[in-house]
């Protein structure tokens, strides 16, 4: 099953259910939040609202991308992963601070999630001389999940994987880490990709609570990296149990894995600019990339080999705010 | 103006004007949220109310503080400062482990918001061994913020000020703050004490964007410390500032001043255990008192010189899940 958020100009907007072929809606009554919070009561419905669309049974509209919004589009809790073990020793090689990883126990730290742009929104950001970059990733999006839970438990709370540009600015990356408190500078609103899709309608794209799809991005129109899913030092029913060790998780709550990465990153490309520039400093002696600026466009898309489309989307461009 | 959130088994309450001598109440009709998302318009008839309450044309109820929420029930976003420079000079000393402040910067870190715990709720927590300890604080409470502000325009921003319980899990602090994600175990749900009261209710207790009071906390019934809030190396106004260089705030957005502190410790003693210790550290070369165990209470209350009540009372217990 695939879902949406349509924008109807209230903060939560109107859940809508997606074609298989992402071409129609059909309106399920509910915001998105409140489907999480009763999933279980709602998730049959849904499911049938499904199956007509894509058995033709109910017609559903046609839209826009432009017409969605993120598919949660504020969450009352993000919880961002670091678990791509690659992208972590390259920045780690590259600016020489260590970051310290506890043994058994993934990087995550919690963010901004009264906003999360849609897919076509415009990001204004403070200033050029931020470091403005990209960073694809993938999500997952939880019902209420208990203080304590095992990740045996806490996979069957995983019921929408999404895929998100969560924006950051580098200038601030490196000095707030080493205060050791987390980013508040370096993390403006994440934007995600207009389709939030169930571990099922994945199918063999879903093993270990990974997705297994390579991640097409794009920058200013020229191809910029396609790293795989599939290589997470912890899956997210991994991230969930640790985000649950002492809280219990709030229905809603995203969980992010970081940045797409591979080893073989100087075959695949990155999914953020840092990472590059690191791959530049390792083999050139230093960055030559610059970072985005105004006017620069990112896209990003998870492929399916058969070139099925999964989480629709992700297309933007970088703006000065208030213009 | 003094306001509080009556609990009406909804999950944001129902928001309700004090008497100043904190004995009644009068309903407004909306929730806390609600009136921070549209103040200007709001706040007239909220100062009417109050007024009315406090010459005693209307009548209002009486009630007990068991029936109030926090006054924020849950909130899109929490950033909790850490400015009183005693309380990191100390730690600093005692872990051996430098935390590095940025010159010019605050530390701040975003926390768990999807709840805060009432004044009177027990406080359920994972285990005893994660070292269990409180952090009385002060914050504050913004409408929306635009990114970019001064500390000037930051001020107009701040509508209500609050008393915090920041519940902090010992055991993972340090680990976690060692990988410069911050926290996510040792930070479970705050709570807050019932009334949160507008800067010109706390009047001459309100300077330089801090709250000029005594905090007085209280362990199983024995004195614990008193440390006077008036010490912060960053007024709220520039809390706020610092949280919107990249970001809007959102309406309702708290913001914590972390652990009330003094240099003058060992007279005026601690707002939390982990400082208790560290002074021990110092002065005796270990740690002696022990985090606490289930079962154990905690009070705290911010006095003014003339008795007055002003946040009202934070009265806890800590207990095992599920008990």
């Amino acid at each position: 099953m695939k879902l949406a958020t349509l924008n109807n100009n209230t903060p939560d907007g109107q859940l809508v259910v997606i074609s298989n072929d992402g071409t129609r809606y059909a309106p399920a009554g509910i915001s998105m939040q409140a489907a999480l919070e009763n999933w279980t009561s709602f998730e049959p419905s849904l499911e049938a609202i499904s199956t007509a669309l894509n058995h033709g049974t109910l017609a559903g509209q046609t839209f826009q991308t432009s017409e969605l919004c993120a598919p949660l589009p504020r969450a009352w809790q993000w919880l961002d992963g670091s678990v791509y073990k690659s992208h972590a020793d390259l920045m780690g090689a590259v600016t020489g601070m260590e970051v310290k990883t506890l043994e058994g126990r993934p990087l995550m730290y919690q963010g901004l999630s009264d906003t999360f742009l849609s897919a076509t929104a415009d990001v204004p950001m403070a200033s050029e001389a931020d470091g403005i970059d990209f960073e694809g990733e993938f999500g997952i999006i939880v019902d209420e999940v208990p203080m304590g839970v095992t990740p045996e438990e806490a996979r069957k709370h995983i019921k929408l994987v999404v895929q998100i540009n969560d924006w950051s600015l580098r200038a601030y990356s490196g000095p707030e880490i080493s205060t050791g408190f987390g980013w508040i500078h370096a993390k403006p609103p994440c934007s995600v990709a207009p389709f939030a899709v169930t571990p099922e309608e994945l199918g063999e794209h879903w093993e270990n609570c990974q997705v297994q799809l390579s991640l097409h991005v794009e920058w200013n129109g020229k191809k910029f990296g396609h790293a795989h899913g599939g290589h997470m030092q912890y899956g997210f029913d991994e991230l969930v149990a640790h985000a649950a060790r002492t809280r219990t998780l709030v229905a809603g709550t995203v969980i992010g894995s970081g940045t797409v990465s591979n080893y073989e990153y100087r075959e695949v490309g990155s999914s953020c600019i840092a990472e590059r520039r690191g791959i530049e400093v390792l083999d050139q002696g230093e960055a030559k990339t610059q970072f985005m600026r105004y006017g620069d466009t990112v896209r990003m898309e998870a492929k399916a080999p058969d070139e099925r489309v999964v989480f629709g989307v992700i297309e933007q461009k970088v703006t000065r705010p208030g213009s």
